[in-house]
């Protein structure tokens, strides 16, 4: 039995039914952070994985930048590499996660370094780059897809923190003011570059493998940090120890 | 035998000496050019087949961005992709390439499908960009060196177009002009690089033989040039036949 054809409309609708599902929104990590269930390390061991999570997205980005076939389409991607490096040293997305690293007291050369990355955390984030790199190109523009649902899970995100963690102020958070306006204008483009595209039931299965992929290499992300820091709390060796690696 | 290692001023002689040697502006095909030697359709067909290098510039430098390792260097990288692809239509120097090829009477939509291309010359942009995303990243940002020597071959190629043929005018060869200054800015900027990087007599050695491959990717598109419209004149099946070719 092969798939029928989707409207653009019954496409989206398939898409956000993935992201229901399998989104990291749903993760009890997520639900641990917003409920204010973390303590102060654990938030760290969060902010200091995710770190290496922002400083891939531009390698990604250019990535597809490099695959785009025509200046106009180059000129739209490019735009995120801006966002996130910045127009100059101490702007842009990485820059403002570095603000949140040091509002919790982590040492910004250790973050930097990943020397205290979960492996899990560096595996899921290379996937993520090298199947931008590798796949086809609507797969690598299908991969975005997530941030259809991102400024749902930051909102949450950002109002548990501060309401709940008394280490964390507004200012330590910049990063995701930003992002609340920028990920629609990124999702908008990249929604209908996939609506356009995706022109054969073949073409949309790939799309909504695509999204599942991508919703994996988040919850991957969670889960390792779920695993090390709450339970079982085994913490790999070489990897961040709230309170006790060098920071 | 083992080589010495180089100072930084003896590696930049070394490296001038070999551009000296092999840049393009020795090759018989460019003296043609200046010396106003060439027919209308032998200067189409160099600017059909020379837009599909320029279009290619960006990817090249977009695969460097995604291989540099922090937000500053990419900063100072992605310059290159925006003096390519403009910050609008019709700005940049694909944009520009393309009034030169208008000024030439080539059809643009002919241009940009690059239908006309010579086979050589699809290959020699293509191992270009392909050796930027797969060698080291000292390679890749040394294969970009012969941006030493471009000012004086674009000052000498202005100057012959300008003086030996009544169609071509100063407005039909705007790209040339940003690029006298974009050209030694972005090489400062990679000469310091492979300066600092090429800490062994290997990796000096490694800079030589990119060097010495950019300059062949060059050259080889002009020898295609001469084969296939100069002498003996053999044009490969499907590409561009000036007068002929739909244009």
């Amino acid at each position: 039995m092969s798939a029928a054809m989707l409207s653009g409309d019954d496409l989206e609708n398939a898409l956000r039914q993935i992201g229901e599902e399998r989104y990291h929104h749903r993760h009890p990590f997520h639900h641990l952070m917003r409920d204010g269930k973390l303590n102060r390390g654990q938030v760290q061991a969060w902010a200091l994985n995710r770190y290496y999570y922002q400083a891939r997205i531009p390698a990604k980005d250019a990535y597809l930048v490099a695959r785009l076939p025509t200046p106009a389409l180059r000129r739209e991607w490019r735009r995120r590499i801006i966002d996130h490096d910045g127009e100059s040293e101490d702007t842009g997305g990485i820059a403002r996660w570095l603000r949140l690293t040091d509002g919790l007291g982590l040492d910004r050369e250790y973050v930097i370094s990943t020397k205290g990355l979960l492996p899990a955390t560096r595996f899921a984030v290379d996937a993520y780059v090298n199947f931008v790199r590798d796949r086809s190109l609507l797969e690598a523009v299908a991969s975005c897809l997530t941030e259809m649902f991102s400024p749902e899970i930051i909102a949450e995100r950002v109002e548990g923190l501060l309401k709940n963690y008394d280490f964390i102020s507004r200012d330590t958070l910049a990063y995701f003011t930003p992002r609340l306006t920028q990920a629609p204008t990124d999702v908008a483009f990249a929604l209908a570059y996939v609506k356009e595209h995706a022109d054969t039931p073949e073409k949309q299965a790939l799309v909504f493998d695509t999204l599942r992929f991508k919703c994996d290499v988040l919850w991957a992300q969670l889960d390792a940090l779920y695993f090390a820091y709450v339970e079982p709390g085994l913490t790999p060796p070489g990897a961040f120890v709230p309170g006790r690696t060098a920071q």
